[in-house]
Order: structure tokens, then sequence, then C-alpha cells
């Protein structure tokens, strides 16, 4: 039986990871964990999903709950709650009331899950995974954070458009801070196997204009419609259902280095990863060129900052 | 190339439908119509959506627009559009309002995609499959209301769960109006082909309580999560694809009777049907018990009501 | 983990299970088990799957083997094994010979995988669904015959055809012996929850002769091609996908009988059950008409007499 | 309507392949063409396929046929026809008669599917889709071979497994000629978009075993069961799924180069192509080390003397 619990799930996201899970027929037992004065909300929730899965035959249990009791027993455990970020807000805008609410949930898990993967959704994602590291004591292989995941798959859907190809041929990255300072891996981007570089040649392509779009992407959904939703959502189901079905598929989370990646440490930072039902089971040796390697430093510093203003902030 | 067009795309239902569509894989592109003051909002689903497309390798065309010109050539063309139905409000109380909308609505496709299939997911929905059937002058099986089809999906699944088989073997039907006087089918439900009362001998169940629980499955959800969403979206889609890929399936759907179902005529009632992709290819030879007959004839009789008020309503 | 092995793995039905039930994903490891001679045939069935599975990006193990060792561990064991049927040959010609082997393996699966579910698809496979029963040991719910659940879905498939619908709406049985006295289910066979009789009065369509080209259809494809290979085939790794995956699909297979059906007892013949992952979970309360209540008799009897002189025959 | 046409339906490949596109879903109507003697046979795969589809609820028309007449409308024409290869026989022996059938068929489906696109697995193969190009008058893009991409999905296979990751992420290719010159490309060989030098130096790995196991691949399974089945089949129904699909992958095949690949003119080989519904959209500009280059170019000069001579026999 496997199982799934998300806290946070009467959020945009939350609901829309439960829901996509749901769909993907992967999981036996989803918990909708949320605060008591939403439980109500997280009930309402679980009836109309109930209603879609009917129309494809799909049985998946679906729990309301706002008892840590009921994630005992969870294979994965998501945290997405905590303030969103709005237009206009850098992430890392976020970053002491969200530390709070993840150090509190990560503890719990340890207590209530003390064997399950935590994942991170909640931002800044990259400080968050430090934190939920620490409070929950678990190996750095078990506290995943999500972000560059969804920036590598934008990323790749602009290059399979530009080159008509299928998006499965392409394979690229990016890597370092989900946000301000995210590096895509140019260098290493692959068309069917092979380098970016060649199909320049004969495809015309702004690539600085693809990246500049890639950099706003989020920003501007937000201003549009006013919040991400269905992108975030699928990003994050779809690692877990790698992680589930042990398909060591390598995507790009954020994870806590110890000198793996230009002998960076101390930090976590979107890298990519190969991803088992263990969580982590290796990190890829992605070769940089120079400037990326300046890029990627550049991230390191600028989260590294921000993680350590936030540890402060507990003592007070 | 198979196009599909929504008028209502930034609406809860619409965009739900549009997306769930998208990921069916079914359609080459889909029309997320909208009025002009919505636009900004349409573009920014439409580049979420793109988002979460990416992470499942599917390649859909979104086109968000305000003009008719871009529904020419249009498979099917869905009305959600409509004010939605509040919690507490029949959806009788909606209908002037809403056929205005749908008349409009249907003579623009009856201009731009005279050969599309029409379906109204606009309540009261029996009432709109009428409005739109005169308005566009279609033919009786290209203009298809979708009431039922949800109310059947939910019921399907309260069996499934009781008797604990798997839910493709239940084949019940809730027929009528969608709204106070639907009829569900008891006495020609079947599971894995037997009929249910055979199953009630041995599996305890008591049916009285699930009928009641079906007729408030709605409102419960409007009042616990302020709207439903994914049901609707999701039985919507699944006709939608049925329609499509031209499989023949029997659903419940709004259709405008002439004497098929127990000499009911000039009225649009839920009946079970054919789908094929020229819409409806047959009204299924449905026997119904003295009691559920004599339900089909009030919920006839009311639905004809309200659809002739709302018709004098046009002339004044 | 889950684990099926399959005795007779390097005959036409046996490697077309295994390769149909690998490209089904939902078993971690298929043990294609055949006798010493034929292991080098094994190995290359393997290899070759193997390519295929490459073209789908499935990870499946394949281990062929002579060892009974490689069994242990196996949530199910299918016996291929015997003479296979050939043109005109009865199928209870075959009984004494296969009798033996059926019983030889039995006695295994008892000793190395005493926790599996047995199904046997040797024939003729009512008499051997007892043989195997006495051998192992088993309980009644875990051992299986496969007969009439392809008998089914042949005459589903003929229907749905006839009256251009889906064929998931038909709902049509074939019980009692799989073999000369089979007994399609009229009475009870729906379409879209709809009894046929209803749909007879509007659609033309000669039963009889689809009745008799359904008794015929083995025979027809063993006279064109020699042997009968993807049917059978697809519906025993339907059948396992359906066990494995617990989803309580209502299908038709042999089992031994204790009265539950109009009193036949001591004899194992085909009839609706719902299957879970341990196997027979019920019997579906089937009602007959008069006509198929005494061709349901007459297969006990015919049964029930074949199945006494093979046993007999092991005590020479 | 999708329509392909397979000649010679009744072969181990031709059979399997037909059966492999008919669960796959994307063809309306698959003509299984023989020669008339073997008409009955095509007449027993067919009835055996539909009962494996009606299993799987796949609606596919599967039409056995001896007259050219029935494959006007083919959007594909697969010419599977021709004496078989045996263990030690090398593909180039096969070369005149497998000519003489290939031009014969080439002929008559430009005269019968003058719109098609021509797909040949008829050994060998590099030859062969010179002879069919010359015989039917069609453009370059739309005569394809069918050779390199099964031996390139062999090689992803092994990577896969040695490296454990999952196979999406190896892009791997094997160009030339699908024989004796096969070239694997090592240099462009990435997992997960990561060169493999860069595994390598990570993981333990006898490359130049793996190659060695590859160019026997075929052979081994020749030699264990008598002929290769499934792989060829999948290979060749996931090409021709992608052609039907428009999916633009990036997949190897034969096409007759003039210039386009290190200057190589005049002759069909191996290289990777994007595939879209119209055939080939592009050849994948690829590069190679010196030592590739050099066995390219030897590929080359081997199949440019056995296409000559094989023209030269059509004067005698």
């Amino acid at each position: 039986m496997v199982k799934v619990s998300i806290l946070g799930a009467t959020g945009v996201i939350g609901k829309n990871v439960a829901f996509t899970l749901a769909r993907a027929d992967t999981v036996d037992e989803i918990v909708l964990f949320s605060r008591p004065e939403s439980i109500d909300k997280a009930k309402g929730e679980s009836y109309d999903m109930y209603d879609a899965l009917a129309a494809e035959d799909i049985d998946c249990r679906l729990s309301p709950s706002s008892d840590y009791n009921d994630i005992v027993g969870s294979d994965i455990v998501l945290i997405t709650a905590g303030t969103p970020r709005q237009e206009g807000m850098s992430r890392m805008d976020l970053a002491v009331p969200n530390a709070q609410i993840v150090r509190n949930y990560a503890e719990k898990i340890a207590e209530y899950a003390p064997d399950s993967i935590i994942l991170i959704a909640t931002n800044p994602v990259d400080v968050m995974t430090t934190i939920a590291l620490e409070a929950s004591g678990f190996k750095k292989s078990r506290v995943i954070g999500i972000g560059n995941h969804l920036d590598s798959l934008r990323l790749k859907a602009y290059f399979s458009r530009q080159i008509n190809v299928n998006s499965s041929e392409v394979h690229t990255r990016v890597i370092g801070e989900h946000g301000e300072h995210m590096v895509p891996l140019l260098s290493s981007t692959t068309i069917g196997g092979i380098p970016l570089k060649y199909f320049l040649k004969s495809v015309d392509m702004d690539v600085p204009r693809l990246i500049k779009r890639l950099r706003n992407a989020g920003n501007t959904i937000i201003s549009k419609k006013g919040a991400t939703e269905y992108g975030p959502a699928f990003a994050i189901s779809n690692l877990i259902s790698t992680i589930i079905t042990d398909s060591h598929k390598v995507l790009t989370v954020s994870t806590y280095l110890d000198g793996q990646i230009e002998d960076v440490s101390g930090v976590s930072l979107g890298v990519p990863v190969v991803l088992s039902k263990k969580g982590i089971a290796m990190i890829v040796p992605i070769h940089m060129n120079d400037y990326e390697k300046m890029r990627f430093k550049e991230a390191a510093e600028s989260v590294r900052e921000v993680t350590e203003e936030v540890k402060k902030s507990f003592d007070n």
C-alpha cells in the first residue's frame, strides 16, 4: 500500500497535487492534511475529487484529516503549506515566516512518519530544504526540495516547440536556485542526444529571449491569473510518481550539497539526481562551462546567506 | 485535426474541462473563448496548462480568444458560460438570464461553426438544451445537454464501493431532469450484468440513503468548498472524448424527445444514448417500472413548464 | 514485488502470456519455467522479449529456469503445460495424460510456493481445476481454471459489433464447461445495463448463428492457423492483471462448486466470480432461465464423469 | 481514418507487427496482405487477434486480403516479405532474391497507394531501401528502411540496465548498416543529457563487451529460439506509431543519403531523423569522432557495393 500525505491540502497547489496524483493511479491513499479550521473544505475537495475519479474508474482513498496520527505509515510527506508568493514578491521575502511553518511540520513528520521521504514545495524552496533537513534529522537523500524541476520542464517545452521535436527528445536542466539565481545548463542541453549547439546551426532560435521568458514564467502567470496552479502541481506529482514507481529518472531537485558539484557544500541547491523509491539514489556528474560555474556559485552564496539569516531568526 | 471550443473558458468549469481534455490527449486544439475583459486570464490559464502538459509530454494547442472567427472548424463547441449555481439556489432560478446567454451563443455557433456538435453545461441544462436547439437550428442529434451523466457516475461510484466491485462492472442510470426531478433507474441497474436486486439479498446496503446522498451531492460540495469543480469537469471531458473517439458508449445526456421514451415529447430530458462522432447515434430502449415512469413524467412536466416560461421571456 | 511463474513457458500459450503480462507492466518478475531440454529456448524468448520491452521503456525481470527453487515467493503460478488440443480433438480426449502433468505440478507448487494462487490453462480445464485443487490441498478460492473467460470475451465482442456499441457496455457470460457443454447466459446479457431482449426489438441480429460461431471459434482458428495463440494469451493475462491489481472485476472462471449455483456441487465449472488479490472473493448470484439451468446441469454431469474417470486412472 | 497495410502479414514479423500495432490503438484498419495460398492463414490470424483485442476493448479493423485494391488509401505500407535470415547467414546473402520481391511490391504500392509512406523491413534493409525508392519513384522522405532502430533500442536497454537509470534517460544511436557494419555512436551517447564518458568515471562498465553483445544480439536469439519475433515487431510498430501520431521523435532509420552526413551520397544508410506524418522531416546533424567517421564510411562502401550488384542482377 502506497500512502502520500499532503500538508496544506486545501491550498491551490496542495489540492491540485492531490488530484493529479490520485488520477495517476500509483497511490493507494492520499491524506489531505489541513488545519482544523479548513477541514470542511478538505472534505469538500475529497467529495469533488471522488466524483471525477468515478468518471475514470480510479480507486484511490482520499482522507481529509487534521490529526497527525493519520500520517503514520506515509511513504512520502509533501509540505506545501506557507504564505504563497504574490506578484512582484521575491521568493526570499517569504523565508522567515515560512521557515517557522516548515520547521514545525518537519519535526512532526520525524515523530509520526519517521521512515518517509519529505518533499518541500514551500518557497524559497532551497532554503526550506535545509531547514527541513535539520529539523527532521533525516538522511540527506530523504529530504528533497521541489523547484528547478518545473523550471527544467518549462525550458524543455520551449526547446521542443522551437525545434519541433517531441519533448521526450530534449534533455535540459535548470539548476542552482529556484528563483533569481537559476542556472540554465545550456552547455549540456541535448536534442535526441545531440548537443544543442549543433541544432543552432540549422534552426533559427533566440536563446537569450527563451531564457528571459523562463525567468519570468511564474510571475507572468501570477500576473495574469493570480496564481500558478497546474504547472507546479504536475511537476510535483510527476516527481512523486517517479519516486513511488522507483523509476530511476534523472530529475532536478534541491538537495543539501556536500561538495559533490563544484565543491559547493553546506547549502541546498537544485542539481540533477537519479530518483528511486529511497529518495535520491545518485547525484548526476554534470559538467559546466566557466560561465555556468560562476553562476552556480553565485546561487550557492545567495541561498546560503538567506538560510543563515533564517536560522538566526529561530534563536530570537 | 480535432478542435474543441470552450465558451466561458475562464470559469471554474470551463478551465477545468479545458485542462482535463488537454491531458486526455485526444484533441489537437482547444479554443479558450472568453469575453474580451477576461482574455488576459485566459492567456494565463494557457501558460499554466502548458507548463503542466510539458511534465507529461503532451502536445495540444491552447488558443485563448475573444474572436468568433477562431471557433471556425470546431468539431465540438461547449457552452459553460452562465451564472453559476450557488448554495441553496435551485437550477431553475437561473433559467431566464442564462437562457439569454445560451441563445446568443447558439446563434453564433450556427454562424461560425455550422457543422459542430453543441454541448451545453449551463444550468438548468435540460431547459438550455431546448433553447440551444431552437436558436441554432441544428439537428437534434447534434445538440446535447450535460447533466445526468455526472449524476449517473456518482451513483455508479456509490454502488461500486458498497458492493466492492470494480466500477466498470456497475451499469446504472440517472435520467429525467438534472435537478430535483432526477430519476435513478434502480430497476435496470446491473452489477457485472446481474440485476441489482439479486445482490441486495447478499449485500447489506441502504439504497434510499444512497439516493438521498446522490440528490444532495452537488449542494454538499458547494456548501463545503464553494463550487463543484473536478466532478463536472471530468464528466464533461469524458463525454467529449467519447464523441471524438467515436467510441459508441452509452451515456446519459439531455436530448430533445419526440416520443421515443414513454411517449414524452416536446421537451429535453436526460436519457441514455449511444454517442458517436455524429452526436447521438441512438436513444437506448430503456424500460422502467411504474414508479419510475411516473417520476419521469413529473420531470418532463417540470422541465416543460420552465422551458415555456423562459421562451415567453424572450418575447418581452 | 509481484512475481508470476509460468509453467510451460516455451509453449505458444506460455510465451504469449509471459510477453503480454510483461507489457502490461503490473508484474516485477516473470519466471519462464520450462523443462531442462527447453531452457535454451526459454532464454531465447527472454532476450527477444527484452528487445521489445526496451521499445516501450518497460522494466520487468524475465527469469528462464528449470529449477523449482526459482518459483519460491510467486504470487501466482500458471500451469499451461500439457498436450495441446488439435483440430477435431475434444478437450476431453486430453484428460488423462494432462491430469498427470497437472497433478505433478500442483504438488510442486504446494511445496515451493505454498502461498500462491494457482491458475490452470491446461485442458480440459474444468477437470484439471479439480485435479489441481486436490493435489495442492489449497483453499478453493486459490485454485482457478481459465476457460469460459475467453468464451465470454468472444461473445461480448460479437454483441458489441452487431449492436455497434463499445464493448465495455456489453455484459454477457458463458458458463458451465469450457468445451462442448458451454452455456451462454443470454437471459442475463445486458447492453449498457439494458437487457439484450429489448435491443433485439430494434436491432436485427441472428443470435443462434452467433452462438454457433462461438462454439466453433477455437476450432476455426486451429483449422486456419494451426493453433490459438493471441486470444487465450490475452484472456489469461487479463485475468492475472485483475488479480494482481486487486481490481474486483467480475470474470468467468472455473471453480470447485459446493452448491452455490443451482445446488451443483463436487465439480469445477465456469461461473462468474469477483476476483481480488486473494483469488475468488465472491461467487456472483446469477439467475438462469429453465433452459439455461438444464444445460448447466448437463455440463456439470459431463465434467463430473470425466473428472472421476481421470481420478480412477491415477490408481492404476 | 488511419490505414496501414502489411505485405507479408502471415510471416512471423508481419503478424507480430500487425498485432502490436492493433493493440497500440492508433490505427483504424490494418490490411493483412498475403499471397492467395496463405489467405486462410491470414484469416485465422485475424480471428485470433480479434479475440485478444476483445479482452482489451480495442476496436481495430483487420482485413485479410490478397487483392491490391484493398491497399488503396493506405497511409503506410510495410514490406516484411522476403526470405528470412537464418542462423549464420549474413544479411547480404539474401540480397538478390529479396530485391526482386521488394521491387515488385514497390511498383504495386506506387500504383495502388501512391500517397503512402513505404517502410521496408526486408533484409538487407539498407540495400532494399534504395531498391524500393527507385522502383516506387517516391520522394526520399517517404521511403524508410527499418534496421538500426532495433539496434539502437538494444544498446539503450544495455546502458539503462548497467547504469540503473530509466531507459527514457538514455540517448544512444547505432547508425550505418543494419548488419556487420553497424556503428554505435558512443561519442554522442548521453544519460539524462550528460555525456556517457562522465558516467564511465563513476560506473563500472565493460563497453566493448556490450558492443560485442549488441552485434550478436540477433544471431543469439535466432540460435536459441529459431527466429527474432517480438523485438523487431515492436521496433517496427513503435516507428509506425511515431509516424501516425506525428510525434516528431528522433529515431534511427535507413534513408537515401545525398551528402547530408559526412558527404556520403548515393546509398541508403541508418541515420537519426525526425519522423513526422510526412515521413522523414529532418536528418539530425550528428557529429562523430574520427573512428566513427571511418566506420561510417566503411558501412557506406559495403552497402553501396551490394546495392550495385543487386541492381546489375535486374538487367539479366
